[in-house]
């Protein structure tokens, strides 16, 4: 990545909730970005912790004994091994980061899980 | 890291320009947050890329051929090996992932190495 990305131009090249779009590479990470609205899967990732930033919007995260409330400009890493269940009433832009090998529903698989298309 | 982070809050707790602060943990990668005021010092990580997510204000990562001129949204991988330096006219928040292990002023050292500060 020789470019700056503006978070902003990006989100606005995804039209559908949870379709994750990569924006680079720190490493062996990817960045990535996504649209919340509803819903997600519950799911874990054993391999890895995984980070969230809302960049806009509520996003909730919901985890087996209670629900983490986040806001614009408020983060959370969701620890290794630990089911979580994204969801948002209204839609949320998230800046998500994780290794490149995870998959997005973990171990949960099923129809929402995606390859990330390249912004 | 069990509970989530307001970012504003945390940037609240910091008093010098470019003492690094930390508010969480990706693996084994450090979350700092950093308020960017003048011109940090010429350097560079050979061993990992360096991420830059600019949350209030105006940042210049000033590599050797270009500047990159980055606002509030916008975000920035210096890639590894590559000189770098950050400067901004007025104080810019910043939110900075990198390895763990990974020195602030790189290559460099000098009077502005510091160790992080937990938040």
């Amino acid at each position: 990545m020789n470019y700056k990305v503006n978070l902003a131009e990006k989100f606005a090249l995804l039209h559908r909730p949870y379709e994750p779009g990569i924006v680079g590479y720190l490493n062996d990470y990817k960045l990535q970005i996504v649209k919340v609205t509803g819903p997600f899967v519950w799911h874990k990732h054993d391999e890895t912790d995984d980070f969230f930033l809302v960049i806009e919007g509520r996003l909730t995260i919901q985890l087996r004994d209670r629900n983490v409330e986040l806001q614009k400009g408020e983060l959370f890493v969701v620890p290794r091994g630990v089911e979580h269940c994204p969801t948002a009433a209204e839609e949320a832009l998230v800046l998500l980061i994780e290794p490149r090998d995870t998959r997005n529903t973990g171990d949960a698989g099923g129809e929402l899980t995606t390859e990330p298309i390249e912004l």
